[in-house]
């Protein structure tokens, strides 16, 4: 059997409107689950940046390293603040220029009298790149090295997200449980102890309180890559916790 | 005239539920324009990060050197997976303990019998932090140097942001202006170009699409520190942009 490994990513999001407040970001959440439920991929950091030539250069050479794959959102539009697949071109040295087929898919998508010059630009990036197909508005993304440049308008990069899966090496799948408790935190938190330390690094456990429909309650979140020390562990929380209430979800 | 500078800020999002996807998160937002509205303060980076201590501390030190102010949410909570208090501590190789003024308030608000260990450690964090108080649910957060530690429940970190007023040095307020205009981007690119190059640092011209009600368009924003710069980027834009349905924000 083919063994599988840890795969981990980090989502670099590139845009000025998110860091002022004015955008609520709606990626991050859509891109870590997307990867973990298909591709068995983690996310392990976030960063969100400026517009920034420099700083989009330094944290593309550092994550590229640190992570198997990168993720970034963001500026590869028509407009001058699209700054981010001539930013990565610099970060690796490679040569910036008209991408061939994406040239070829753009001049059809718009045909040539309204291929204008800031429809041209989304053609431009590292020459290198292989393309990641965009079914809603032609535009590609592309893959530099492990690095994927996606758009930042959330419907466009949903469209896009199952074409990137032929880029990615599949990882372990990480399971959750969950286990919602009417009652709060530091009622439960020493039972919650005892149960991470005897589970330590099989199995992880978060406690997450709620309001719902006015009540309080805990949403206990168990994940693990082993859906039998899941149950194990399940099996062990439901025991010490001793309150009534509680209801299961397995996601 | 007292000369005030610019102030920036990063946020520090702790919490494996949002990396996960599980959470969206909605802090980073509402800190992003509360900081600048209120206090002419300019978030410059946010990162999001696991529940994991080395990883805490590596974030912490670099942060709090490269910014004027790190604003951290979430793990100062009851269970074994809130270990914010204890990570930034360990950062900065200051005592963690029991705060005396946070032990108080927190005995108080429970009653000395409801006072259980989980709540006790609420009360735990580096013992030269200043406190910033609570109105909804008691448990403090805290300044640490320049570090200040909020929580993650979103109600919770809002009913708090005021009191954290007390420990900002204000910056200048950058002031920003929306035109929204019914086009795509492509059709704009070389105009906006033109405008930016000629306001080159003075404003930051961004432009973002939007969907509404049916209808394609771009949201022309304008950010500048000076009002007067922002009005007379904003007449250049509109005079160069010949299209006639244009909507003016000001935010």
């Amino acid at each position: 059997m083919k063994k599988i490994k840890k795969v981990n990513a980090s989502i670099l999001i590139i845009g000025n409107e998110i860091l002022s407040g004015r955008t609520q970001d709606k990626n991050i959440a859509f891109l870590s689950k997307w990867l973990n439920q298909n591709c068995g991929i983690t996310v392990s950091e976030v960063r969100i940046i400026p517009d920034v030539e420099k700083v989009i250069i330094k944290n593309i050479r550092l994550l590229s390293k640190q992570f198997n794959y990168v993720f970034t959102t963001g500026g590869i539009g028509p407009t001058h603040d699209d700054i981010t697949a001539k930013s990565i071109a610099k970060a690796f040295k490679v040569k910036y220029g008209f991408h061939k087929e994406a040239y070829r898919i753009l001049e059809e998508y718009y045909g040539k009298k309204k291929f204008n010059d800031g429809r041209k630009k989304m053609a431009k990036m590292p020459v290198i790149a292989k393309l990641i197909y965009n079914p809603s508005s032609a535009a590609p993304g592309f893959i530099t090295k492990n690095v994927l440049s996606l758009p930042g308008v959330p419907s466009i990069l949903n469209s896009m997200i199952e074409n990137c899966k032929k880029y990615l090496v599949k990882g372990l799948k990480i399971h959750s449980k969950t286990i919602n408790v009417f009652t709060v935190e530091s009622n439960i938190s020493k039972q919650l102890e005892i149960i991470q330390k005897k589970y330590k690094k099989k199995v992880d456990i978060g406690s997450y309180p709620f309001f719902r429909l006015g009540k309080i309650g805990v949403s206990i979140v168990s994940r693990s890559t082993s859906i039998l020390e899941l149950n194990n562990a399940s099996k062990d929380l439901m025991s010490v916790i001793k309150i009534k209430k509680i209801r299961i979800l397995r996601i």
